[in-house]
């Protein structure tokens, strides 16, 4: 059948153990769209010696690369922002002008389920292209009721339609919407959508921005003791702009992911470590924003918080396409090896999502694939918007 | 004829005159692969009236992007080294280790020139899937007669086999061979090999390296004095790192461009629009190396003097495969506008070649355009990591 074959004449890099966990010369048997085995080719179990063989020609395989943090369903594009900015204009000029995140949610708003799907389609496609073989798509540019449950409904709907898998996550807790009281929005509208959103099967983790201009630890609480009792694991954007014990909360939760967490302390560190939760590290936020703040990656190597990166993809702060280029910039930017921003997509973005069938190559897991056009792991992260990529293995397919 | 039509619907940044020039509504007569007329559609003559008709469905048409400065030829990479530093190890490790330029000068003595072609071209198609329409290549990893002029004859094969056009650059004082003299190197190697190359044909313009760790505006100058005997223009890295005096050297030699220049001065500004040289700007650069001195761009501006944006590809300080990255890097890093970006890989890149022919859509010039899945301009340089390219023409061809 199809999706049973045996890759050959490759360098994997599996991902399992410490480091790359390279192999040379390896072979990765696919069975029914899993990974059946992988090893060096001379130690194949003669089981599957009988497999349609495929030759990478000595190429690089890695696990389908994960983007663990993305806000990938909007309305409109910020690109008149990003220019009327350069050209001088203040914040309070781009705000008049309807700028900011509030033209995200009113473009948000007004696009229909069809129109919003068919822009988030050309971002997967995107991210297809790139290697990516799982993506996290959060809401929170609705910050009403419908909106919220529309852009999780296109999100599930991307699944559907594009060989992707897709994790979604409930973002009410954003913004609050003009004009509104934080408390009054979080009671009254965040905790019933969640709730709302949950009963239809759209959500597979709770999200909030625990920041200064957002929610504070207690309001995002309460909308983390909600996700508890639906049974949601939660995920926290902690320690961004400031230092404002979100990541500690987080931590509190057990949650997931701690994401952005520039402003995170050794403390923090030790409190991720503890819950065993990730630091997503989104370092295309911290380029744009022209941030000086570097995440405390020495603490987290020594407290042992694994580390994942994504491209935050979202049309104000981070509007990056690209995998490699999140890992490129989590190296040059915040001093990550290479062998760490290929794990900070792979096997720590799995672990950011709960996954726990992917991001390694490793028996058992699906056969979510990448196939570079390079012989050293290294040149992923080495080069700058390039996208090497051969082939793209989802579950086995093509 | 098939490089005879009329693309119509589509809204033309033109690059004349102010900004981006644009045109809402336009129309594109193209005649034998050239520009015969654009407008808006409204008002075109009759005459291109009956010329088959392409509809591009609303979007943005571009002139061909052009890439003024890089070193595309090039034996081996340089990933290891760049993990190496990342994993800790210092400047002596990594040359101990056969690290830096002299592992690049190494690999590319020791490649074929079908070696040194096959790579090349695969980054030529990076580029040519970026929209890029014209390339300028660089020699400089040779420092011998033989591997400069085998770099030069690799740059002008690709424009047979591939649709781009290809100006290549003389660049023997890019360093110094280990164990030799620098003044030796410029008067016994490097001159002779200009001299050789430009026999050859090999040669459009002449560069060099002005800096401490590599050569002096006087050794600079004797090389700029050949290429004048030549009849060939110059153009200079010139303060990347340090103000040495370079940019005022190659006002001094009329050049197409200074290149780099982080630390000109304002006098350095006025030499350059005296002498009507280009500022190329070189984020990727100064990206990779963490320099934080951002080039005097208000200078430039106050000036007159035009800039220019490359990516610099190189496998040293900027592995840079994408000239639309280099876009938002020049705007998001060294605060030029979108506009200005976009003048700078388009008729100020056309300048620093000494082109006159591409780089705006303009009667007379070639039909060199790329079509943009896009809406506005800006768009180009706010995305960070994608490409929206929807069809790229070169003399009017697909
Ligand atoms: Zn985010
Ligand atoms: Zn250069």
């Amino acid at each position: 059948m199809s999706d049973s074959f045996l890759l050959t004449n490759t360098t994997a890099a599996t991902m399992r153990g410490e480091g790359y966990g390279l192999i040379e010369d390896a072979a990765i048997a696919v069975k029914d769209g899993r990974i059946a085995w992988t090893g060096p080719a001379a130690d194949l179990p003669g089981q599957y010696a009988a497999l349609p063989t495929r030759d990478l020609g000595g190429r690089l395989t890695t696990p389908g690369l994960i983007d663990c943090h993305t806000h990938l369903v909007f309305g409109g594009n910020r690109a008149r922002e990003f220019e009327m900015r350069l050209e001088g204009a203040s914040y309070e000029q781009i705000a008049r002008a309807g700028g900011g995140i509030v033209s995200t949610v009113t473009a948000t708003r007004a696009a229909s389920e069809d129109e919003l799907l068919q822009t988030a389609l050309c971002r997967a496609d995107t991210l297809i292209a790139g290697g990516v073989t799982t993506v996290e798509i959060k809401s929170g540019y609705g910050l009403d009721r419908d909106t919220e449950l529309r852009m999780l409904r296109v999100a599930r709907r991307i699944a559907d339609l594009r060989p992707i898998r897709v994790k979604t996550t409930f973002l009410g807790a954003h913004a609050t919407p003009k004009g509104t009281d934080p408390d009054a929005y979080i009671d009254d509208t965040c905790i019933p959508a969640l709730k709302a959103a949950h009963a239809e099967g759209l959500v597979d983790a709770v999200d909030g921005f625990c920041e200064g201009i957002a929610f504070t630890p207690a309001q995002i609480a309460r909308v983390f003791d909600v996700a508890r009792d639906l049974g949601l694991p939660v995920k926290l954007h902690a320690e961004q702009l400031s230092s404002l014990g979100g990541t500690r909360l987080a931590a509190h939760y057990d949650a997931l992911s701690a994401d952005h967490v520039e402003y995170a302390t050794e403390e923090d560190a030790a409190a991720l470590a503890a819950s065993g939760s990730v630091a997503v590290l989104l370092p295309g936020a911290f380029y744009t924003l022209h941030e000086t703040q570097k995440p405390p990656v020495a603490a987290f190597r020594q407290h042992g918080v694994p580390m994942a990166l994504a491209t935050d993809w979202n049309p104000g702060s981070s509007p990056l396409g690209s995998l490699l280029l999140a890992m490129n910039m989590g190296c040059t930017l915040f001093g990550l090896t290479p062998a760490e921003a290929l794990a900070g997509t792979t096997k720590n973005a799995a672990r950011a999502l709960g996954l726990t069938d992917c991001g390694a190559i490793a028996p058992g897991n699906r056969a979510d694939l990448a196939v570079w056009d390079v012989s050293d792991p290294a040149e992923l992260s080495y080069t700058i918007g390039i996208t090497p990529l051969h082939q793209r293995l989802f579950g086995g397919r093509a």
